[in-house]
């Protein structure tokens, strides 16, 4: 049987941490050494929610800092692992960042959508983001320390949907138009007063204002080796979990929607984590609702010649703690479903 | 004083027909004579809803005919207003609509969409598509009788976002992709089993599949005076009331915001229902709860040169019953915002 | 025609003083002079609500203080009115108060449930507790300037279903148990974090630990004119607006449900909104959607020999604003109904 | 290791047979030879839910009657296991019956609650009730072939939390008063027309209508040695799963909290899926969500001598199939918690 690792969550009591140790405290691989939270040091996790088995006393960064490990896990705001990762990985930790702060590869793009820059970009450079149903080879043969940036949510419904379409040439790369809605937890715990939110629906930070906006234009280019601008609109649905991305994009001429369904279906065939549903079905959010699953649907509009695809997740699970867990199973080459399913 | 008008409503027992009532109790220019519903004959309208001041017995439509009238609602399920409307045309009583039965030109679109055609094709041509805000000044010189089309509810909030834009010559009109979502009132009483949506958001009849696409490409088409096809991708809301649409629109060169959004603000700025809302504001659904209003909001994003606008009602008022009062007070030169403020 | 009253809205911000404006900005004999808010000094209140017809600078309670009025409303939190009531009525402005401070008789009571004592203690006596139906008299009879106790919502719905109660024989007065819903605005704009709230439900404050408890038995025993200590447990629900209350009672020996229910009818038949549904009927919280209604339904057990009664109401409009509104109408001598139908 | 059973579902198409698919599609020592549903046969299960992994064709009950099994589960509307139970139990087959069937003990209970009688009231006599916590003992040592109760959801909620009260003498037990709140889940997928719920609450079957009723007072009269009638008061919730009980009990003169609290937290230690909280936290539903658990927070009223008890469950799960699974699990001798952690 293989030897269990040592890891510690720093900023566990938000949304995402909380998620985390839902999903670590049933993996049969990881210890879960500390945990830490600047805001609620010295209470029990158990303190600030009821529904957890696992149990310990929330402790500060310093103290995470002091502990002998082999990964941590950033659940914390923008522009806090940014300044710590690097203890860590000096030490021989490997890191897997929930935050933005590693995924972008262009540092003006964090001045312009975060208010900061890296000073270290080497370290910068050397972030692995961590889209894993596309960067799976790679993820499971990372040296350690490694430093992972676990990828947004609305990003990751957005990418995976759209990742065997720009690897192709039957379409207009640049009309690519993604709505997208998510439940309120995607705005973590400290939800201000604007975002009490019931019986309500609307957009927000549209017109490329969304700082998933840079992140989704830098994977889908890379993908598809030139450089591609989305339109990205995202709402707020009155419910706590799940996300939904609706995808429009211009199908060149003499498109075959029956061919490049079955291309579709076969890319993602071997995944264990992406469904993509047979014709005349489309995803709702309920289905991927505390798992770590990805529903896709598409469809073939012959009068506007356009491919719609519509893809779900929970923003708290793929779209957050569940990837990082599936990050980490595949760089310590545990099994990949490990406490997913 | 003036004079009250006698009004009757075919198929009250349904959302629509209640919330006309809800509307019409409160109306000084008119007299609920009788109301009807197959399925509930003899029941009073009470008995189905505990919230209306407004009582009576529920007849057959054949009661209805028998009535001296002025005017009859539908709010019938399709293809019943279109056998019926010509009895009462025939007796110089007034028709208003709610179903798509007289809002295409097209006789073949019934035959696609709906899955019937009309025999007399000149009673099609003689109704009138309410939009009201557009067709003001048509609306309040109908000679009586009239038959009056009452708008579809995504296609009221997607024709008024988009009626000051494709009279202009500043867009690639055929680049028009229209996302919109609605409570689940939308779907009507007789709601199906699979519609029992909490805690759920999912696309549903995408790729030009439902059946307001052509009632929005028909709009569009007459206003642009070219022929318009959009992308209309519809979605489910886990809440009753409220109908949100965000449109992406392709700008030509050297588009100029600024000029636009004050010629767009002045296109609403005379009507009593639409509200365009300032530069960075956003309409969510909540403000149009239970009242007959259009929130409208825009912005650019200069990054793909695309005008994204938001627009949002309630489709039972806006979308339905308050937008078949305002035909009504227009066509019998009522005040316009009687019974809707 | 009668002459318009001069008012203004200190804490004008939250959801309550935005209900009110709402309310009053249609209302033919107000003057809405001034608005405050503390922590919005300057700005306009449309910058905080899109939805609202009325525009104005919100500025300081100072600035209120320096203006003629004929009345102020209170929609502050807690231990503000109580500080400031006394200079408003020294110049002949009255003050209805949506707050606590003067809803509760006895001065102990505020320092075990708000952390507070009254110093002016015949000001808190000389204040009138604003139970429209029930107080109606009294209220339409105020010499001014007056300082009127616009009761809390809960114990809006649930004095309301008890009144008729408790002022007869037939029941155990001590065995009063009320379990109440409240939609997440009873919690105030300035939400805490711990109340992002959907898809979820829970009793919390139970066991007497809210503060409408005493101000439930205050309201019950003076009508009784014995002491009553009621059981009230209060529960969250995961939407915006509506409060229902369940309330079980202990049946004497031998007693008549028919008789009491025709008595219970006639109790509040002469009121304007207040309605007792017919018997097999129950009210739900959707039909108060904005409106200033209570709906009172009632069953009997003979199993048990208790009786349940269920009442609704929108704990923004009765439950605040709308009764405040009430108050002030009968107080002024207004139509009752004025701006609240 | 363990042998697998050969197990059947029929009525596999409503809520909880997709429930109970969900759960025994990850069971190991479970094969599904066959899932049924007459209003479905031929259509495969995943043509009804994208969502499960395990797919199969749903035949007829006649089919299912055909087959070589071990164990059969009804998840079947009232009165369909009534009458096809026998003919399984005949060829060896246990029963678990989801449905009111065979749960309460009083024939006569059947005509005035659910319209039917038992013809073979030994079959009625010979089954168990299946409260799990409570009958442990008796499951586990069932003799084969045998028929199993499962619980209805509102009686687990609320006999799980009186359970360690009614079989103390500290209490009042014709005092005690259960209001509880549903999902929408609770009234199936054959959704009727009244039940599109959203944005609203009330309450439903009051006055010991629901049926619900006979079956906890038989339970705690069962328990408790004497008669015991309880007021059961059910409301409906906006949202889909989740379910929550308030209990009000009188207590007797000298009631020591502190020491019951202790004897009841006690009582459920041992258990794997009931939860007592700590004092001063109370349950909400959303801990449920899809798990096995029960929740229970008390606390008690000093003013009126009251205890009250709050309990939350996921009503398809622990009020359905989670705690069907549990059954077969201790009936069979597998782990307790397999397919169910």
């Amino acid at each position: 049987m293989q030897e269990k690792i040592k890891i510690a969550i720093i900023g566990a009591s938000g949304y995402t941490g909380h998620e985390l140790i839902r999903l670590l405290s049933r993996h049969n691989n990881v210890i879960i050494e500390k945990i830490s939270s600047e805001s609620h040091i010295g209470k029990n996790i158990s303190d600030l929610y009821d529904d957890l088995e696992f149990d310990q006393e929330l402790v500060s960064l310093e103290d995470i800092k002091k502990t002998k490990l082999d990964l941590v896990f950033f659940t914390t705001p923008n522009n806090i692992a940014n300044q710590h990762a690097k203890d860590f990985l000096e030490k021989n930790i490997s890191v897997i960042d929930f935050s933005a702060d590693f995924r972008l590869k262009n540092n003006s793009d964090y001045q312009k959508y975060y208010g900061f820059t890296h000073k270290d970009e080497k370290l910068l450079e050397s972030a692995l983001y961590g889209l894993v149903e596309i960067k799976k080879n790679i993820i499971s043969k990372l040296k350690k320390p490694f430093l992972i940036a676990n990828p947004g949510c609305y990003t990751t419904a957005a990418n995976l949907a759209l990742a065997p379409i720009v690897s192709t040439n039957f379409f207009d790369k640049q009309s690519i138009i993604i709505n997208a809605a998510s439940g309120t937890s995607g705005a973590g715990r400290k939800f201000n007063e604007e975002n009490t939110f019931v019986e309500n629906f609307k957009a927000y930070n549209i017109a490329g204002k969304h700082r998933h906006t840079p992140e989704i234009n830098m994977f889908l280019s890379e993908l598809a080796k030139e450089t591609i601008k989305v339109s990205f609109t995202p709402h707020l649905l009155p419910m706590f979990r799940g996300l939904q991305a609706t995808i429009h994009i211009n199908c060149k001429a003499n498109f075959n929607y029956d061919e490049f369904y079955n291309y579709y279906q076969e890319f993602y065939k071997a995944t264990n984590f992406v469904k993509v549903l047979d014709k005349g079905h489309l995803p709702e959010t309920q289905n991927c609702y505390q798992n770590n699953l990805t529903y896709i649907g598409l469809d073939f509009d012959p009068d506007t010649n356009r491919l719609i695809i519509c893809s779900c997740i929970d923003n708290l699970v793929k779209g957050a703690a569940g990837q990082a867990v599936q990050n980490m199973n595949l760089a310590f080459q545990f099994s990949e479903t490990e406490a997913l399913l």
